[in-house]
Formats: C-alpha cells, sequence, structure tokens
C-alpha cells in the first residue's frame, strides 16, 4: 500500500514521514558502511536488470492479487471504523518479499525455478498492490461514497435524496475514473523525476527497502522481520477471534470494556482492546497519539458534556442522539471546521511551495533551493547510480500521444457514462471537472515528490463546495459528493503513482512494466475494493450508525459538508457557527504557530486534524493508540536497535492480523452464524435486577 | 514458609523436592566452580559469627512479622480457595533478604549501622517466618478448624454438632497445642543432624540459598532476583486491583470467564485469570499440573455428567446441588477415597523407610545405606565444613531436662484447657493424643529428614478416624475434627523446625537463637494467623460455600470424613462406596506403579492426591496451573539459564502479589466498599431477554 492513500492529508503525510525517518535512517547506516566501498548500484553490479516482460511475471501478479484482497480488507476497516489508515508500506514490502521468497525457495528445492526473484519483480508487486489497495482509499467506501447511502441521509436528516450503494454502479463506477489518474500523470514522469529531481520521501523510503532487501545482510533481517510480523500477526487474528466469542449482542465483548469505569465509557473513554490500533500508534509518530487523545479530552471530557447543559436553549430537548439538529450537529460540524481549517492551511502552504518550486525550476537548475535541499542525488550530478538509473529509466518508453489518447478517451466515455449513473451530475459538470483535473493531478504529484504530503481529500472537499453550490437544491448533495469522487481518484493516484515510478526509478524497474502492473492493479482494486465493501455492507446492519462498531465516520462528515456547500449555513443549531469559526481559525493558528516554532519545537504543537477526529467519535482508539505508543516508548527505552529494527514488522502484523480476522468475521456475520456469549458490563444496580430478573 | 506446611502430604512433597532440585543445582553449580579452591565454609572463614544474642536481631523480628502477615494471607488464601500450597521458602528467603539489605543499607548510609547483616540472621529471619506462617495451614483454617462450623455442618447435612468460629478461642487453641511439636524435638536436634546426618532436603536448599546470598556473585543475583519478584508482584498486585472492579455481584468478572465457552464453564473448565495460581503452576513440577488437569477431566467431563444421568435412581432428584446425599456425595467421597489410599500408601511406604533408616542407625553407622544415598556429608566426615559446623551447632545447647519440663507443663495446662473449649473432647482423649504424639512427632520428622515428606496430614486423619469412632455419635463428629487439629499441630511443627535446625546448622546459626525465634514466630502465627482468617471470614460472607470464591474445599472433605469415622459407610449414597472403593485402591495401584517404574518412567505417571483435588473443585485452577507450567516450558526452551534462574522469582511475585491484594480486598469487603461493575458472561438467548428487560 502506497503512504498517499489516507483519508485526511495531514495524517498520512505524519504517517509518511514517520515511515520514511525509519527506513530512511535504516538504509542510511547501512549504506553508510557500505558507501565507503561502493554505491548501492555498484553493489547490485553484477546482477544483470531482466527485460521490462521479465519483470512482469505471473508469480508477481500472483502475490499482488493475494495481498491487495489482504489490504483491501485493512484499509476498508480502518475506513470504516475510524478513517486513521497509517502506512502500510512496510508490511507490503516485507510481506511481498515473504511470498515470493517463499515460492522461490520452494522451486529452488524442487529444481524449478527458472527466474529468481529480483528487486525489479518486488517493485511491481508493490506497485500492483499500492494501486490496488489506494482504491479501497479512493473509492470514498468510508467518505464520499457511503455517504449517499440512505443510512447516512437518514442521520443528517437532509432531504438531498441518496444512492443506495450496489456493487454493479460501483464498480463500474471506479472503472471510469480511476484510470485517468493513471494517464494524466504518466507523461509527466520524466520531469518530475529525471528533471526536476523530486524526493517523493515514500517512493524512496520503499526503494530503500526493496534495495536492502535483496542484499545479503538486509535479506537476513528482513527474514527476522517477516517472522516477526507472523508472529504478531497470529496472535492479533486469534486474539481477534477469541474476541469474536464474547460479541453476541451490543455492548458486548471487548471492544465495550470500561476499562476506566463505567461513567468514562458513556464519555468514550476506554481500552477497547483492538490490536488494530494498537499497532496503528506504534507507527503513527507520538505527536498524533496525543493530538488525538488531546482531542478526545478536549470535545468528550469537556466540551460535550458543557454543550449538553444547554439542551433545551441551545437546541431543542429530546431529539435522538443522532439528530443532526441536536449535540451530534456540534460534534460533527466543529470537526468539519477544524479539518477544513487544517486543510486549508495545508492547501495555501503546499500550493506556495510548489508554485515556489516550479518558478526555480524553470528559472533554471542551477539556483534549485528547495528540491536541492531534499534531494541528494542533485549534489552529485553524475554520480554512478544516477547515471545507471536515469539510463535503465528512459530505456523502455510510452509514448505521450499514448497516454494523451487514453485520457481523452476515458474522460468522454466518463463524461458520457457517469450522468447515466448518478443522475444529479450533469454532464457539463464532469467536463469542467475533468479539464481542470490535470493540472490539479499535476499540482498533487509535485507537491507530494517535495513535501510527501498528498491532498487527495482536500482537492476533493474543493470538488463537494464548488460543484454542490454549482447544483444547488437541485440535487447538490450528491452532486457534490460524486464530484468529490471523481476528482479525490484523479489526483489521489497522480501522486501515489508518481511516488511508485521514484521507486522503480531506485530499482532499476523498468517504466513499462510499472505502467502494466499499475493499471493491472488499478484493474484488480476496482473490483476488489468493491467486493470487499459489499462484505462489509451486508454482513453488518449496522454499518454506519454512531455507535456501533463500524461507524463510518466520515461518510457522515463528508455528506454535511456537501450539505453546508448546498444549504450554507442556515442548517447548523445555535452557537454553532460560532464554535465553527473559532475552530477553524484555531487550526489556522496552531498549524501556523507550528511552523513558526520550527522543527524542534514546533513537534511538540498537536495536530489539529488529528485532534479532529475524535470530537465525533470519542476517544477509545486514541487510547488504544496511545497504548502503541507506550509499547514502543518503553521498548526504545530498553532496547533502541532492537525496537526500531523491529516495531514496524511488530505494528504491521498487529494491524493485518486483526484486519484479516474481518474476513472470516464478516463472513460468519452473513451466513448469520453469532457469537454464542455476551461478556456485558452492568452496573452494580443493572446486575442485581438483572440477577433478580434471571432468577424469576 | 517452609515447604513443609501443606494440606496433602504427596503434594507438599513434591513441592518441595522441586524447590530443592532447583536450588541444589544451582548451588551445586557455583559450589562446583568454588570448590576446587574452597568450601562453602572456608569462604565464609573471615567472617565472625555473632553471638546467638546478636543473631536475634530486633530488625529481624520486625521484618519476620510483617513477613508472618504477608505469608499467612498468602497461605490463608490458598487454603480457603484449592487447598493447594506450594512451597514459599524461595520468596521468603528472597524477601527477608531484601527488607534487611535495604534497612542495613539505608543505615549504613547514615551511618547507623551497628552491625551487618549475617546469614544467621537470614536464617533466624526464614525461621521465625516458618514457624508462623506454618500454623496458617497447621491451624486448619481451611481444613478442620473451619469444617467445625455450622455453615460447613449444614452442607454436609449431619447432625454432629458445630462450633463456629470465633476470635477467643481459635487463638487460645493454638496457644495450647502449637508449642507442643517444639518441645517435643528440640531434644532430638543432636541426633537427628549430627548423629544421623540426615538430610532435610528443604531445610538444606534454604541454607544454601541464604548461604549464596551472603557470597558476592550470589548477592548480585539476588538483587536482580529481588528486582523480578518486584516487578511481577507489583503487576500481580495491580492485575488484582484492575479485575476487583469487575466483581460486584456473583458470577462476575475475570474469574467466571467462560474461555472455553459456557458449557465448559458449567463444567469448571475455564482460565480464571488468578495469578496465584498460573504463580503455583509455575512453582509445581509438571507431573503435578497434569495430575490436576487429568481429575478435572476425569470427574468432571467424565464421571460427574455420567453419574448426574443417574439422578433419580442412585440418588433422590431435585437436591440442592451441596446436599451430601446427591451428586455432592460422589465428589467429596470419592475424592476422599482416593486421598486416603493415596496417605496411606505414602505412610506405610515412609514407616517402612524410617523404620529400617532406624534399624541400621541403631546397628552402627558404617552400614546406613539410605542416609548415606542422600548425604554428601557422611562421605567426609571430617571435612572443614562439617567440623566448624558441628562445633557451632553444639556450641548452645538447650539443656534436655528444659524442653522435658517444657512439654509436660504445656501438656497439663492442654489436657485442662481443651475440653472446657471443646465440651465434645473429653481429657482422657487428649491425654492419649499426648502420650503417643511425641513418637509420631519422631517419626514424622525422622521421614521428613530422609525423604522430604511432612505426613502431618494423614496423622490427623488417622487421629479423626480413631478419636472420632471412639467417641463415637456422642459428639464423635467435632472431636475428631479437634483431635485430629491437636495431632497435626504437634507432627507438623515438630519437622518444620527440624528442617529449620538443619539449616541453621549449615548456616552457623546458634540452635539457641533459632528455638527462641521458633517461639518467637509460633506465639506470632498464634496470633497472627487467626486474626487474618477472621478478616476473611467476616469479610467474604459465602466464605466456605461451594461455588463461591472461597470454597474451602478440605474443611468439606475433612467434615465427612469424620462423619464418615463416626457413621461408617451408611451415610453414603448408592454406588458410592463401590466407587471409594475403586478409587481407593487406584490410588495404591497408581502410587506403586509410580514406585516399580522408577524414577525415569515413574514421572510421568500421574499422582492421585493432586488428581483428586479437582474432584470436588472442578478444574478452573489446573488449568491456571497448566498455563503457568506451560510458561515455564516455554521460557526454558527459550532461555534454560535465565528461566532456571528467575522463574521461582517471578511465580512467587505472582503469587505474593495476588495474595496480598487479598488484604486490601477483604478490608474493602469488611467496609461494604463494593465494586462498581459486573462484568457478566450471558448466552446469546438470555442476552436478548436481558436487553429487552433493560430497555423496558
Amino acid at each position: 500500500m502506497d503512504g498517499n492513500a489516507r483519508d485526511e492529508d495531514k495524517l498520512e503525510n505524519e504517517f509518511n514521514n514517520e515511515a520514511e525517518g525509519e527506513h530512511d535512517d535504516a538504509n542510511k547506516n547501512k549504506e553508510r558502511g557500505g558507501e565507503l566501498e561502493m554505491s548501492v548500484e555498484q553493489m547490485f553490479e553484477g546482477r544483470q536488470v531482466p527485460s521490462w516482460r521479465n519483470q512482469l511475471t505471473m508469480r508477481a501478479l500472483g502475490v499482488s492479487f493475494v495481498l491487495s484482497v489482504l489490504f483491501s480488507f485493512i484499509v476498508m476497516k480502518l475506513n470504516l471504523t475510524t478513517g486513521i489508515i497509517p502506512s502500510l508500506n512496510v508490511s507490503a514490502g516485507l510481506l511481498g518479499f515473504f511470498f515470493v521468497k517463499t515460492w522461490t525457495k520452494l522451486l529452488q528445492k524442487s529444481g524449478l525455478l527458472r527466474q529468481p526473484f529480483t528487486r525489479q519483480e518486488n517493485t511491481v508487486i508493490q506497485t500492483c498492490v499500492v494501486a490496488s489497495s489506494g482504491i479501497a482509499f479512493s473509492g470514498g467506501f468510508g467518505s464520499y461514497l457511503f455517504g449517499m447511502s440512505e443510512r447516512i441521509a437518514k442521520q443528517s436528516g437532509d432531504d438531498g435524496g441518496f444512492k443506495n450503494p450496489s456493487l454493479g454502479w460501483i464498480i463500474g463506477f471506479l472503472f471510469v475514473v480511476s484510470f485517468l489518474g493513471l494517464f494524466s500523470v504518466v507523461p509527466l514522469r520524466k520531469i518530475m523525476i529525471i528533471d526536476f529531481k523530486l524526493t517523493y520521501p515514500s517512493g524512496t523510503a520503499t526503494a530503500h527497502l526493496i534495495n536492502s532487501f535483496h542484499t545479503p545482510q538486509g535479506a537476513k533481517l528482513a527474514k527476522k522481520q517477516v517472522k516477526t510480523l507472523g508472529k504478531f500477526f497470529s496472535f492479533s487474528f486469534l486474539w481477534g477471534f477469541f474476541q469474536w466469542f464474547f460479541t453476541s449482542g451490543e455492548d458486548c465483548g471487548f471492544a465495550s470494556f470500561p476499562t476506566f469505569g463505567l461513567e468514562a465509557y458513556e464519555n468514550r473513554f476506554y481500552f477497547d482492546f483492538s490490536s488494530t490500533y494498537v499497532g496503528v500508534g506504534m507507527i503513527c509518530p507520538y505527536i498524533i497519539n496525543i493530538s488525538v487523545l488531546l482531542g478526545g479530552i478536549l470535545s468528550w471530557g469537556l466540551m460535550w458534556p458543557l454543550i449538553e447543559k444547554r439542551e433545551g436553549d441551545w437546541y431543542p430537548a429530546g431529539l435522538s442522539p443522532s439528530n443532526m439538529h441536536g449535540i451530534q450537529g456540534y460534534k460533527v460540524f466543529i470537526a468539519i471546521a477544524m479539518i477544513l481549517g487544517d486543510g486549508l492551511y495545508n492547501f495555501v502552504k503546499v500550493l506556495i511551495k510548489t508554485l515556489t518550486g516550479l518558478f526555480y525550476q524553470f528559472r533554471g537548475r542551477q539556483t534549485l533551493p528547495i528540491a536541492n535541499q531534499q534531494s541528494p542525488d542533485a549534489s552529485d550530478k553524475l554520480s554512478y547510480d544516477d547515471q545507471r538509473r536515469t539510463e535503465l529509466f528512459l530505456k523502455d518508453r510510452i509514448p505521450t500521444w499514448f497516454s494523451v489518447a487514453g485520457y481523452v478517451t476515458i474522460a468522454s466515455i466518463s463524461t458520457i457514462v457517469l450522468p447515466h449513473i448518478f443522475h444529479q451530475l450533469k454532464w457539463y459538470y464532469v467536463l469542467v471537472i475533468y479539464i481542470f483535473a490535470p493540472t490539479l493531478a499535476f499540482c498533487n504529484a509535485y507537491g507530494a515528490g517535495l513535501t510527501d504530503w498528498s491532498l487527495a481529500s482536500t482537492y476533493g472537499k474543493l470538488a463537494i463546495f464548488t460543484i454542490g453550490a454549482w447544483a444547488g437544491q437541485n440535487g447538490g448533495v450528491l452532486a457534490g459528493l460524486i464530484a468529490c469522487g471523481v476528482m479525490m481518484n484523479i489526483v489521489s493516484t497522480a501522486s501515489d503513482l508518481m511516488q511508485d515510478f521514484k521507486t522503480g526509478y531506485l530499482t532499476l524497474t523498468s517504466p513499462r512494466s510499472m505502467f502494466v502492473s499499475q493499471v493491472i492493479g488499478t484493474a484488480m482494486g476496482c473490483i476488489v475494493s468493491p467486493c470487499v465493501f459489499w462484505l462489509f455492507y451486508k454482513a453488518f446492519d449496522d454499518l454506519g450508525l454512531p455507535e456501533s462498531r463500524y461507524p463510518a465516520p466520515f461518510a457522515t462528515v463528508y455528506r454535511n459538508m456537501s450539505i453546508l456547500g448546498v444549504q450554507g449555513f442556515s442548517s447548523l443549531p445555535r452557537e454553532c457557527l460560532m464554535l465553527c469559526y473559532g475552530f477553524f481559525g484555531a487550526a489556522i493558528l496552531i498549524n501556523s504557530t507550528k511552523d513558526m516554532l520550527g522543527k524542534k519545537w514546533g513537534a511538540f504543537v498537536p495536530l489539529p486534524m488529528a485532534m479532529a477526529i475524535p470530537f465525533y467519535l470519542g476517544s477509545y482508539f486514541a487510547i488504544d493508540m496511545c497504548v502503541g505508543s507506550l509499547i514502543l516508548f518503553v521498548w526504545q527505552k530498553l532496547n533502541r536497535e532492537k525496537a526500531d529494527a523491529f516495531s514496524a514488522a511488530v505494528a504491521s502484523g498487529l494491524i493485518c492480523g486483526d484486519g484479516i480476522w474481518t474476513l472470516p468475521s464478516s463472513i460468519l456475520a452473513l451466513f448469520g452464524v453469532q457469537p454464542p456469549i455476551c461478556m456485558k458490563f452492568l452496573s452494580r444496580g443493572a446486575n442485581v435486577r438483572v440477577d433478580n430478573f434471571l432468577t424469576t
């Protein structure tokens, strides 16, 4: 999975930075030792680079398929629970390596091995998995797409119409929008990677990881890491399985464990024993986990209790807890305000960087301050590594006419097909989006190259507000959501795939095999992701309801943004607008403080985006994540070296095991197999009453 | 705590053997390195042995008091839950060392230290704690003494009368019976230890431990072990505290966790998250844990369900589950049959060994086959160590007239006082017991010296049947139980204290300071143990009820033995006698098979005594213990050396932490503070009904 496929821009970037930082360090150390003797490509000099057709092996595509199903499940689960998706690069890398290595070892022993496992093949797998599971995010199953459903519409209490998910139209929709991003960036790859020498931290980190796997001592470490991952994978899977037995009924099982007492539980402060989010906490930097916890304390510990005291004054008393005109409205809109404030700040920041960067690029490369800083390759232009990489990157060309023709063809089909799927979306809205999309895709890919930040969901929100307002009361809510989907798919794919090209560049993988792998991966994702979503949707009746196991928080958030775009602020409850202004401003203020304080002190300033998520959900997952942080912290104190080498594997194991348990768990639910036991938590008084009831 | 203070003979011995084996090995290894250069006493040559008065410091007595309270709690908890009490020697040794060492370090820093911490002082503490917490076992709070209460009498459904516990008479009773054992063995110490050179494995192991603490590298290891113990102590204490919050009401909390499903839970197969028994499982040899589990499977998995099918045929239908004429009768009497079969076998075996041993002793020491095998000191009679030890052991004498006078005085007082406390016990019963007691005490002390097996509870059972039958219907049930108490106290104290004298001999501690320490310890125990029991008794209303947290299984077992002694077999339900014969025979058969197979294969034969305990209780604690075994097993596979050095400390920490949590927990219960939450486990159907009930 690529790090760019995230819901909320800021978070994903932090995740990537972390992942990158880690691997860069690890690799730098390794290389530092090697550099005295030889560079990376000198180490690989003896090994032949296979032709682009030989990089695309059947086994690679098979493994990619297995992994893309695995990661689709994980991403889907994360989408539908909190919307926080950490970087799964390392796990994808490790698992891909593990599968093919096991396979080739087996063949080698039986003497049937025709082609050894190369890093190019590894890159092809990585790329395919990223392309495929990226769709699980950009398909909007936890945001815009599910936000169109009747269930979310009812919760929001608007009359903007709905379109319930159905396997047919989702697959069709994804097929007509997902390939555009691909064609829009392919012609630019030489400019971005060879000419501009952009860093693409995530892509670079992945390349380092893959390169290191294929050196002898790297392979040894990787083997150990895979073993650790496997151990925690099994533990996490079995733990999920064990928990299942005790979850017959609502508020049953470990996920409802009132660790800090019943009152704290009412306010969503509890440790829910989810190994996924403990793992997520281990991958995320400390400041994210602390921000989430802070946000939870601020909202559920302070603000909501205070606002609830105004019930009957600020908003009518006796509303259902999910009514948008009651307390729920405050929760959703204040969270939206904070997310938008953060998004706007970062959008402007990255845009300024992008424009300055481009300005310097075109004025002449000798004064290239930004890209230069981050690109160590720029300093020694004619190094052996660079020469060899550039040579191979330019060998297999993809003609520009091919990508332009592809874009125009797909865009035309899309413009005709989309209004037939969604009647609210006029063909001219689509056309306008497609005219602007390549520019925005380029901006996003360039920005991600500089800063590793993909602003996909911010561009999506832009589309919600503009198209929503344009369509107005005439189906604007739905039109906005779909426009968001179209935009997000293009923009997100563009930056994801450019990261992959960087990885390919650094591992001497042919752009042509990368492109084919991306096309195959995207096609896979267009089918796998909807099916996985469909499984969840059919298996869990309460999907999307606020207090259920899968509340899909961003579905509500996205729909309400769209409503906001169409209806303006009139729909908000009393004082809510004031509070929203406050938090919008606060988000910008916090961000600018963070940037002004510089790297050292700014690291202690919380992230508004991370703070906003628990506003709606409560802080139970924040506690999981902090537990993960704590484990990592203690581990680092005890044995820094080991923690750095294995924490990512442990975290990946925890996330993947629990994630894949959702497959059998949803199949069990589909077949109507219910858990036998309810582990219930009753107050003393309620328990006495229940005991009396049960004995009579 | 000394290993001899156990309920059931066989178990205790296995525990001791284990503890001994472990430490012996550890010490042998250490000594093996040292022996090439010098013997133990040569290593200690430079250090002066303090006079006997200086060995009895105030700080030692203070620490002894703290530890005896701690261990009284632990032993009481174990008494009242399952009656399985592992050897707590190591924990007592480690904790004693830790307390005094911390104290002396503190004083040393402040410059106030007058006297350094010596191994003699350490032995004095150990002895005092053993004497004191031994009373918590031999006081019969989980067996004969509580078996006299109305609550147990009601369960047994007999009309043998009752005497409810009350602080006053318990303390009085203990004071008049507990010192007799002490006076009966003191005169024999020279014969047993110097002349016969008996091994006393537990005493020897404790001495090795104490000696090792006071060598430089031993102290270093001890410090690490203490640290480990402390860590697990805190964990176990906090875990107990955390669990408490979820136990408002019956069948609530982790102790009722249906780990293997609700049906298995009904048959008492579940992991009850008790860190105590996980620790016990780590200390007990694998074969005990497996025997317990086997017994549980055999009884609750197979026999009881089969017998329950005969309800209405073999026994009347519709009886309360604790009625002795129903299924409960089978459970209790089959367990008794097995315990008696095992007891009888081992009694005969140890008696034969004792008599042969004595025979060879008196025929001349050159042909001393049994003691010789086990006593390495015997081979080099004039070694430096032996010389020095003998010299110091004989220096401070205790005149024989003193101990004889003491015995006669206390026996006379006791003979007069006891019939006033228990009207059922005639003065001539007591007199008869006191005439035979010294002989039996000698036998037990000698047997323990040879085999490490204290048969205290077997001698107690002997008293139950003889005195019970003698008294007959005329209050025989109670008379039997009290007679058991009188006998057990004497016999158990005798072997405990002789083990201590062996420890004292090997650590150059003066017998006089040992004696004083034992007297003080016994007096402490006579007050502390009843108070601790009183706390439990007052705090937990359901103490002694079969399904409660503290079922005190042996109280029921002992009372029913006494009933059996008085009423004969007439009170048993149908076919129960046949089953009892079968299991009695099986116990003897299994034991003789075990002995015949020899050390190697016999180790795989289960222990009947251990199998009998879950017959009554179910196998939940067996599962805890097997978890402990499993942890130890895996640990040993991973790192044998570390596991051997630290497993005892980990286990002690787990046992002590959970044990000491019972102090605050019973105080909370006394003050009526109830836990706020009930973690309840409902079947799916029941949960639906409860949810409906709670919402309406």
